[in-house]
């Protein structure tokens, strides 16, 4: 079905259903060999170099492209967003403009990605129901799965911003200390239960000030879109480390995402109801237009598909969780990222992570004829997420791969 | 006693016996009014406006002061660091320099002082060991006061590193989510227990690679110094939304630090044995050199003091702090920022945090005659710290200063 707003097919070749058309249009940050990194656009297996495209143009805001990071994209507000995507899809759609655009036009494999964005502040959420009732009842098998905050706030926590790294870096197994409930003490050593978390997260762009909170309607005003989210988490060190006061060394090693940032615009057709909420929101998390997002997933481990997590399913809406994040007055910056949590919907192979997949190791599941539980060295893990576009396809949101090296600094 | 290092006195007006002599040197950020910010050294009370007196001097440096942070100076390494002390210490203790130097000295009652440095990651600890058995007792009564993991490890958790605010900075009370034990349903509003914790704070200077540990004999080559640090915290949301993900909310809406960076070589004569750890901690954590540190606190609540804790009571040390917050290799850039979490001695007057001295409100405590408990709108909050010099007396760590301001934004 095809929206009012929606482009035609770009003339760039390829664009047609790569996931990549014209509808989708997603920035990344990119640099030939020997090049300064700057601000890109995807269109089909292409980035479009935008800084000379721009100052060819006299575009006002061509300064935001030559600029190694989005972030003064980000911080430029929804109004430039806007007629910078207009701007773009112009470029991409109108044969006229074919003459100044395609000597731009880059092929991906000349190229190297690099990290979007500088991350201020990042906060993960754990906005899926069924994965904190699966982890409820690994990690606290003798009390109530859910705990009793969970239905009236978007749980969430402070990660590490300076460890986020882009899809394609390798992630070393990390080192921390370990205790089993049935040893006497924990040991210092490479984790053993290395696991991934599907998520998807949310980069603000506009910011706001100290004292003044954003409410669910202001929440396109301030997030400029959406990133693939790999949050790799070690949970013998989370299980041994997290009383009282949340995880820490068992996420902060690293959390991939993916290297094309999708705009709030391209998402037009995505949003659809979340499936409800028992008891209602208060006030200030209430949400009145569809606030669930109908991306689908694939968890891909070792090549082959183990998980196909429904974001549809997710419990708290994106507007909530910032809601919540600034609802004591905390200021929000561009370049900050929330998370939304695993991704787990109610069937098995919806799970999001494989402590769940794996009941916390106690039910393998087969990859390529292989039982599996955690994480092995050598394992490439790569994440894909799809939504309906506004062209009446699909688009491609980023995908996040990140391949596990052993444990380094051992003697 | 004065060490071999301690420089002589300065030639500077106010300077001797002011804790702000030659044997302390702290950096802060300041401009006049119109200015532009820039580094500058406090000495008695003047700030020396370093940039034109380094340009003068044709410092290979001088760059480093024309800045609107620290975060240049931090990541410049401990060499620059220690040459930089080097050079202004003969600034102003050497006479010849006076024509030089006085120009640039400027009363530190016609600047403004600023934020010091851009924050990075903010990671709080948990490290006294009297603050986190009395909170045990107060948060969970029905189990033991302190959890299994707390001798092994310094518990941590990372905070906001957006809302660390400079002293000064007004603090508007926090809303949001509360639950008494015996209300049925949470509601939104004004925090009705809002505490400080008084706290240490250590500044990164120079940076470290993903993927690699910072041991704890590498601690001096990356910790640049400490700030005085005030983690406000909002004790009736946070009791009712950390469970299992850690503070939030309860924590961010403001972190107070001195306007102040002490540099950790003014902390030479500082250094003294911790209290004693048992069990011994394991080879990553272990710390040969005398690890803890004699600085003395003090809590001003309404102009009275309320308790003095002692920081020499700490049970983890910072090298070991940083040693674990890197362990499963995440790195570490200028500018991050970890703290000791709550200082509290064993005695009751050394508690740092009303939860504490309050005894979660049940034992009030008296300031001006008056029964206190939590902070009232209107109150204001000053920390201070000393510490023994090089130069035989104290030098006065940077103190932190807020006052609380009304919930806004409600109806």
């Amino acid at each position: 079905m095809t929206t009012p707003s929606s482009p035609p097919s770009s003339w760039v070749e390829g664009a047609a259903g790569s996931g990549y058309d014209a509808d989708h249009l997603p920035y990344g940050v990119f640099a030939g060999p020997g090049e300064s990194p700057r601000v890109g656009v995807r269109i089909g297996n292409h980035v479009l170099d935008l800084t000379p495209v721009a100052a060819a143009d006299m575009l006002d805001t061509h300064h935001l492209f030559d600029e190694p990071s989005l972030n003064e994209l980000l911080g430029a507000g929804r109004a430039v967003w806007q007629s910078t995507r207009t701007w773009i899809t112009g470029l991409v759609t109108d044969e006229t403009e074919r003459d100044l655009v395609e000597p731009h036009l880059l092929p991906l494999a000349e190229v190297t990605m690099l990290m979007p964005f500088e991350v201020g502040d990042y906060v993960d959420f754990y906005a899926s129901l069924d994965h904190a009732t699966n982890v409820g009842r690994l990690f606290r098998p003798d009390a109530e799965a859910l705990l009793p905050n969970w239905r009236w706030l978007p749980v969430g926590y402070h990660g590490r911003g300076g460890t986020v790294v882009p899809s394609g870096t390798d992630v070393v197994r990390p080192c921390g200390q370990r205790k089993a409930p049935t040893e006497d003490a924990p040991t210092y050593g490479p984790s053993r239960r290395l696991d991934i978390e599907a998520e998807l997260g949310f980069v603000v762009g506009a910011g706001s000030h100290l004292g003044e909170p954003v409410s669910t309607s202001a929440f396109a005003d301030h997030v400029f879109g959406v990133v693939g989210l790999n949050d790799w988490s070690a949970r013998d060190i989370q299980a041994w480390e997290y009383v009282p006061l949340g995880p820490f060394l068992g996420k902060s090693f690293a959390t991939s995402i993916s290297v094309w940032v999708t705009p709030l615009d391209a998402l037009a057709a995505t949003w659809t109801d979340l499936p409800g909420q028992e008891p209602a929101p208060l006030d200030y998390l209430s949400v009145a237009e569809p606030a669930g997002l109908a991306i689908d997933l694939e968890v891909e481990l070792a090549g082959e598909v183990v998980s196909r997590p429904p974001y549809a399913s997710m419990y708290w809406s994106p507007h909530q969780m910032l809601a919540h994040l600034t609802a004591n007055g905390a200021s929000i910056r561009p370049g900050d990222l929330f998370a939304s949590g695993t991704i787990s919907g109610p069937e098995r192979e919806q799970r999001g992570s494989f402590l769940e997949l794996s009941w916390g190791g106690k039910e393998p599941f087969t990859v390529a004829g292989v039982e599996r539980t955690f994480l092995d060295d050598g394992d490439t893990v790569v994440l894909r997420y799809s939504a309906p576009g506004t062209g009446g396809g699909r688009i491609a949101i980023g995908e996040v791969s990140g391949t596990i090296l052993p444990a380094q600094g051992l003697d």
